[in-house]
């Protein structure tokens, strides 16, 4: 078997066997298969896509490219949230206590964040003392007696996914759908758990600009889970506006408190109640309205809240800056952003409201920059609202003032406003089974 | 600039600017510019394709990306031909003789063969002594005094082309017209020449399959050659029969010679006797119908052969084995291939043929490997010809017994029976100017 030839075929529209395609990854994976013939045949991927069948045996591939993680002493009690990745999404945090609370087990590797977009690690990292470098038995020992334990990405998970993902990422080969869809569920496959469930942004923000393409990749993923025995859901969420207020690694984690003590902003509550009732009807073989119901509970009691307190207690971390969020690391600069004429917001650009945070020093350009955990945005108003000129939009929180002007500039950018009232997005775009 | 943003933008239909190939073709020949990329960027140029003036444009950055040669001196003069490449095309080895003692100066780089085609660098080296590496004064005093050389592929002409052919050929982007366009021409403009013939071979044994593609490269190289100041014509002829009867590499000097005395198999000397006259109306500013009487005449008189025998031997080669062709290098081997039924032979691919010769010890699989000057294949019968069976078919030349069975199978599955008379194809299908 010849890679030319692979490429050729998948080129003029035919269609890979499983062996060829388990060739290809295997020979890539190993270094036998090189860069420059990788990058044309993402290229040829993108403009012939591929099979259900053939993503399906990509995906399984790139799984069985490196170490996977055995969860299968939890049976299908076992549960991951897989987000595609959007601005202010700290849903982690709040769904794994509750749903660890009501008898899940999340044994979840989160990743950092990276450009306009956050990372569940570096949030977690702004507590004090939070470890998210466990060794295997720690991490596996954790789940048993808390029920979860976050860490960030460890082991030799799926080599063949961050090589091929490195290389789409200069190749211009990132948005194809059976790439997107292989990627994801290689990793979330390999992670172990048996009940999936997948958080498919959609808008300006996210991978996933319109509900299409969003719908085509919610399909496409719980087909392929489903296709390698696992329990997936996919939800179809709107990242067309921030989720939530709070924009920022210490900002994120005071906001998850507020939702967990049953406050704070209603489109993340909404969210997180959507996303934590499917995760439990999957693992619990709950009925949803159910899971809805203890959801619910589990906040109302301050149960979902003692489990935050006692997971990150589990993990080193300092449980009390919980109950006082204002030993969260602070910034030292908050500065007003105030509404340059009057009128309704029509939208909000999500990616640059994302980049205006990065820039205040909340995210990284590349991996190796560090991060200000006290920096980002703290919305006031958002798509909808109506504001008077000189009014506060946000207020924006960092350690470096130099900052301060370039990233109002990006933030405005971000905002279009108008005279009418703009019509509503739905929140949930609809769930996918 | 970035070359993910280039790709992207060609990916997505865009046309570039004359800056961006540039940027392209400088940063891939300096190394700036990863193979995995530029492979990316040819797959996606193969599917979205590339405007005149992007080609034009790209054709130009190729030619400056290395030496190039100047014949200015011999101004219109200056001619050269350029075969895109088949089975059994020793054209060069007669058109060089027939245009040089008719006026005009060939100053020619040739390459070697590979695969199932041969290279006339191979073919000349079957004479003893000939020399196929010349000093830049050797080469350039012999065209002055001889009005031909013909030489190897030397200098640093066109590495751009070298790397990104090199690329073309392992990530399945051969097929794209302008890069065929661009490869071929940047090549011709380097070597200088102010006229040029291009014979575009369609057909079985070529890269233009088909006569609708083959015209299509035709008008590309012409519209780009005139871009570029040169006089360019393109003559598209029929490679769905090898050209002529014998393949291999003493073999077609033999056969070449044959032409120059005014014998040998027609198709060949009519497929010499248009790319000589409107080499000669190029350069010379003849009427065609003028040129082609010259021609008649040079070979009639004697005056083209006895051209051929003072080019050789100015260049070092034993010219007196073009009286006696017995003096050149013999196979031990002779075997002739009986047909295995009777019937009008209605196609031979081309393709197989030249593999057939290429198992004998004619050709090249790797670049590495060595040639037996000696070895080939010499036809009895062509397309269109009724055999009996048990009649010979073709007589194979090799010094490597063990290669008969091989070589004999693939010639036999280049040949399809009947038991009508095909109708014939043209042997030229028209002409580009």
């Amino acid at each position: 078997m010849r890679m030319v030839d692979l490429i050729e075929k998948k080129r003029d529209g035919g269609i890979l066997s499983d062996d060829e395609i388990r060739f290809i990854i295997e020979g890539f994976t190993q270094g036998a298969i090189p860069d420059y013939q990788m990058s044309a045949f993402a290229m040829t991927v993108f403009y012939r896509g591929m099979t259900d069948h053939e993503t399906a045996v990509l995906t399984d591939a790139m799984m069985r490219s490196g170490d996977t993680i055995d969860l299968s002493r939890f049976g299908t009690k076992s549960v991951d949230k897989h987000s595609t990745g959007g601005v202010g999404d700290k849903t982690t945090l709040i769904l794994a206590p509750i749903v660890s609370c009501l008898g899940g087990k999340m044994a979840k590797m989160s990743g950092r964040g990276l450009g306009h977009t956050g990372g569940t690690v570096d949030k977690l990292e702004s507590i004090p003392g939070y470890r998210t470098t466990l060794s295997a038995e720690e991490f596996m020992q954790q789940v048993e007696e808390v029920g979860v334990a976050v860490i960030g990405q460890s082991g030799n998970l799926t080599p063949a996914d961050k090589k091929l993902y490195a290389l789409r990422d200069v190749t211009a080969t990132i948005d194809s759908l059976p790439l997107i869809t292989s990627s994801i569920m290689s990793k979330k496959l390999a992670a172990g758990s048996h009940s999936i469930v997948l958080d498919v942004k959609i808008g300006s923000g996210a991978f996933m600009k319109t509900l299409a393409d969003g719908k085509k990749l919610a399909e496409n993923m719980v087909a392929i889970g489903k296709a390698c025995g696992r329990n997936v859901t996919a939800v179809m969420t709107n990242m067309d506006i921030p989720l939530g207020n709070y924009i920022g690694n210490a900002l994120e984690v005071i906001e998850a408190v507020q939702v967990l003590q049953g406050r704070g902003c209603e489109d993340l509550q909404s969210v997180c109640r959507v996303l934590a009732s499917n995760m439990l009807a999957l693992c619990n073989g709950w009925e949803l309205s159910y899971a809805e119901q203890q959801v619910d509970e589990a906040v109302a009691s301050g149960a979902a809240f003692a489990q935050m307190k006692r997971w990150i207690a589990a993990q080193g971390g300092d449980a009390s800056v919980l109950d006082d969020t204002a030993k969260l690391p602070q910034a030292s600069v908050q500065y007003e952003i105030k509404a340059p004429r009057s009128g309704y917001i029509q939208h909000m650009d999500t990616q640059l409201v994302g980049e205006a945070s990065a820039i205040l020093g909340a995210g990284r350009k590349t991996k190796e920059d560090s991060i200000d955990f006290a920096a980002g945005i703290v919305l006031q108003k958002k798509t909808g609202d109506f504001v008077e000129a000189g009014q506060t939009l946000a207020v924006l929180h960092t350690n470096k003032a130099e900052t301060l002007g370039d990233s109002e500039q990006v933030f405005l950018r971000a905002i279009t406003f108008g005279d009418i009232q703009p019509e509503m997005q739905p929140l949930i775009y609809g769930v996918v089974r």
